[in-house]
């Protein structure tokens, strides 16, 4: 009897990219090399689902051991990320024709996919191909954004080291501030991401603690700005410490319904000039109550900062490419490993398995009694749910004062297809 | 006989706070306490300079061993920094009566200060308090300034852990970037300090090395911005790799010598808005040619990241307080603890004496030979006399995913002098 030969997994990287994308996909691939008699290879796409469309598959049986383990610490998307979303079966059917023959070719019969909500939608309709197009496949998704807008998980891995990243950098810059106030500085303007839900943004929240108390202000996304009261706060803050540190969403909106960054800031020569709220803010803060203020945006360095990720966050998103492929081995289609919180003192938690349909297109939004009554802070029930996801450190290797990142050889697999396709 | 009372020991912190200035103050505080034969209680500015003239002296024999032992690993001024220089003793004569009162009032006869060039004139002008007042008094300066602009030493405390910063998160983000390149961000922009000197802009150098190569571009402050030559290397580059990361200085100037932040961002109201020269470049990126950009500024977030500071710097700026003890032990006056490189490789440091009317006002410049050719990069040269100065990690300690940093008491001596003083 000819032995059959087991089926590939395709493996790929979709949106944004975090602090931990590629400790999934270590335990992706590590997992998947424990059971080489029910998964053959692990094919990475090359940019994400773009991969599969041009064919463009890396072999990750190339790297060695310790390269794919060296994943765990790297941050970034390790085999190329891509913003693209695949249209509907009625709208670009020839896109799935193109999937099911690169999948066939190479004896693909696993989809792991890592990526938030969009990728989510994605990853359903690759579980469908068995049942719309005859291609018989098993897709997983894995959730990845530093957003933590995905349902039914408690959290989503990447967020708990952004939220580590600006919390601790909001401690330190507050400090900073304190030092500076009697002659300089006593207002500092944090623009963090986040630009529908304010989970980041209630991180900075944490900067201050029962033992380290901070002056802090959050504005909220999900809170229209109202200025007045703002500067209020402000103006009362900094008489009673002196200074204030304010941490503000990127998609701050006014109450026009605008976002802040987009109120149109020009250069000399009248162009627009993109982005920034935090420069927005600042400027109103010199207008309304004339004191010295500084401002950060904290951008990529947010959410690519490995080195300060949290020991949480790393774990749980190895644990979601284990189970990811776990749940493959027993047959499942169509889920999605989620966190599930088991108690928070001490903090437990478990990996369980939730139905794709629950998940894609399905936006999280900050439960509102996380904010306070204010609008400018978080609650304690807040607090509680944050601080066992910024918990732990979990430090990259160094070599010569700089962490040693994996860049992986990235070989890719012979093409077997005549056609190409153009994405 | 009567026992003489040993003399009491100012201490203050002038100018921009590091991530290590605290652990100079712990150098100099610890050291004191091993002489108290010699130097009685060591009174800390509240507020630096300031604090000497409102005689609001913080008293540091309150705070536990501990307390002070922790001020090793917490960043900002743990007594408070000001901005504020004391003019010469011909335009006010008034000031430095009134040092010499609070002095004599507290039984001070040491005097060390912990800042930058300015500072380093105010402790000269102290020095000679002797020989232009009659008051005895020793001063010693301890460097500090992330500028690394201060003469004789080799590098200045507070430098390597901003430059480890920088060079750190360049990395992070370009390997972000990376990621994203292929239908997304193509161009990363990241803002750092260094008005003057490009010292901090070269630190994003660092973040390319042998094993880890990365297309940067930096744009120093000691080279005009010639928007076509950039824009040719940034299409290059982007040609080449794919994505570019642009480190750049808030001090960089146009052909006109004027500051690119300075050249008149407006609201949609026509108010100027202050600084930020990372979105100005990348307006012209998108203007010139149209590449999808991401840019972050750094402010205070790399000043104060004792989180990532580097140990070298950790170990230099305490050895720094140490040494300043020991001189005045000596009987030093009018002289600074400077850091003398020894040796690369290894990489070996000592701390010397250096006279103070050497390093008042004068800047030191970034040497020509550290920027290659092209003006856009950093040399060979360059590196070997950066990278030491980032090697090492010293973490902080964390307790619930946050770095524990102190706070000290901060007790007043009781005021001994009727007069008020307003500065």
């Amino acid at each position: 009897m000819p032995k059959v030969r087991p089926k590939n997994a395709f493996y790929a990287q979709s949106g944004g990219v975090t602090a931990v994308i590629n400790a999934t996909a270590c335990g992706v691939i590590e997992t998947a090399r424990k059971h080489q008699n029910k998964i053959g290879k692990v094919y990475a796409g090359h940019n994400g689902i773009i991969g599969a469309l041009s064919e463009d598959l890396i072999d990750t049986s190339r790297e060695r051991p310790r390269a794919i383990a060296a994943l765990r610490h790297t941050p970034s998307g390790a085999f190329g990320s891509c913003r693209y979303k695949l249209k509907s079966l009625e709208e670009n059917r020839r896109e799935y024709e193109r999937l099911i023959e690169v999948f066939a070719a190479h004896n693909i019969g696993y989809f792991f996919y890592n990526g938030g909500g969009d990728s989510a939608d994605t990853c359903l309709k690759v579980s469908q191909l068995a049942e719309t197009m005859g291609y018989p496949i098993q897709a997983i998704h894995a959730p990845k954004t530093v957003d933590n807008d995905l349902p039914i998980t408690d959290n989503c891995p990447g967020f708990g080291s952004v939220a580590k990243y600006i919390a601790v950098s909001t401690r330190e810059a507050s400090f900073d501030v304190a030092s500076m106030a009697k002659t300089s500085t006593k207002v500092f303007i944090l623009e963090v991401m986040g630009r529908h839900a304010g989970w980041i943004a209630a991180a900075g929240g944490l900067a201050s603690s029962a033992d380290t108390e901070i002056p802090i202000l959050i504005l909220f996304p999900e809170v229209r700005f109202d200025r007045q009261k703002f500067m209020n706060k402000v103006d009362q803050l900094v008489t009673k410490h002196g200074y204030v540190s304010v941490v503000v969403s990127e998609g701050l909106k006014g109450p026009d319904d605008r976002f802040l960054s987009d109120q149109g800031l020009q250069d000399a020569f009248g162009h627009a000039q993109l982005g920034g709220v935090a420069p927005v803010v600042a400027g109103m803060v010199k207008q309304d109550l004339d004191l010295k203020y500084h401002w950060a945006v904290a951008d990529y360095l947010q959410r690519a900062a490995r080195h300060i990720a949290s020991r949480t966050d790393v774990d749980q998103a190895y644990a979601i490419g284990r189970e990811a492929v776990r749940m493959a081995l027993k047959g499942e289609n169509a889920v999605m490993p989620a966190i599930q919180r088991v108690s928070n003192k001490p903090y437990k938690w478990k990996i369980v398995k939730a139905p794709l349909h629950k998940i894609a297109n399905v936006e999280k939004m900050m439960p509102k009694t996380f904010i306070t009554r204010d609008g400018f802070g978080i609650t304690d029930k807040c607090r509680e749910y944050l601080t066992p996801l910024i918990k732990g450190e979990d430090y990259p290797p160094y070599r010569n004062g700089l962490p040693q990142y994996i860049r992986l050889k990235n070989k890719l697999v012979t093409k077997k297809l005549k056609e190409q396709f153009i994405v």
